[in-house]
């Protein structure tokens, strides 16, 4: 155990480390953010960038590929920022629900198509494409077609690809990748089921 | 490669066990998170329930333990929401900003009283304790103290901490554990500094 003296001194030491880390980062770029893995928290971190975007009067776009509404609380919440935030659920449901393959690749195109729209506008500075993985790991889009698309999005764009299945070449064209792991859900060990406020 | 037939039928099964598993997770109750882990989204995904809650109409207190300051996006963003949210910080930077142990140790047990006020009202939906993870990593908290606040929620109450270094006795209580792990990240390897919108 540290005196509170070495504690001082060790911390000054650890302060330089660290004003020297910040020095040496000086770059600005939009970054292509992958969250990938089986735990939750995919969706809503980058529901997290989406309100940060938001509050920095930046554009955003939300393209769900999955699903085929907004949630509730969700589109409440986001209604505050009309001029700044379009949303589009371009889905009909999970595979489960569908279950009809070509209408979900039919779907999967026409969401993509609808992303490499907003990906041309470069005053859309967040594009966030929930659930995009899904589709990849599905072969409904081919990696190459979503990798060529990020290529044109213009210099400062973020562009969040959520969902579990990011296929290796994402991660590899990615800036930042966030596998988000489970640890413990009480849906599987306690027969909980889906909370208001915390899932949707 | 199934036939498109064959996925139908694949998926009509699928969607059985679907609707099987949440008939029998029926338990509603308020879940007690930790985010954890050196990845990136902790706190992001933890402001996304935030969003979720406040859509939802719930009241929401957020309690910064090592920050000093509400990052101003953030606290723009979260403006729209008056009457339903409010916000504390209540630390003063990182170990190594304020130098001062016995300051920081005092800051994390006046964070950890007002987490304690909150708690003690059913209204508050949802208590973010962001960071407080940190505080139990550097024993300015003890695990045991944490826990039996946690003991005293109201039921309906979802609380959520946040932070690298949280206990096993936490895990051990918590409802829902994930953990965000770093893949790649663009601090590091290519000399990209923190960026608006997403990190801010």
């Amino acid at each position: 155990m540290l005196t509170d003296e070495q504690h001082r001194q060790k911390m000054q030491q650890r302060k330089q480390v660290q004003t020297q880390r910040l020095a040496e980062r000086t770059l600005e770029k939009g970054l292509v953010i992958v969250h990938m893995g089986n735990g939750k928290g995919k969706t809503t971190a980058a529901l997290g960038m989406v309100l940060r975007s938001l509050g920095h009067g930046y554009r955003v776009a939300i393209i769900q590929f999955i699903k085929g509404a907004w949630e509730p609380a969700e589109k409440a919440a986001l209604s505050h920022w009309p001029d700044q935030l379009v949303f589009h659920a371009m889905g009909e449901g999970f595979t489960w629900e569908t279950q009809d393959r070509q209408r979900d690749i039919a779907n999967a195109e026409a969401a993509w198509e609808r992303a490499l729209d907003y990906l041309s506008q470069p005053d859309y500075r967040l594009i966030l494409l929930d659930e995009v993985n899904v589709a990849l790991k599905l072969a409904y889009l081919s990696p190459e077609k979503v990798l060529a698309g990020l290529r044109t999005k213009p210099e400062q764009t973020h562009v969040i690809l959520t969902g579990r299945g990011a296929p290796p070449e994402l991660v590899d064209a990615a800036d930042l990748v966030t596998e988000m792991t489970l640890i413990k859900h009480p849906f599987r060990e306690q027969g909980v089921k889906a909370q208001a406020g915390i899932e949707f």
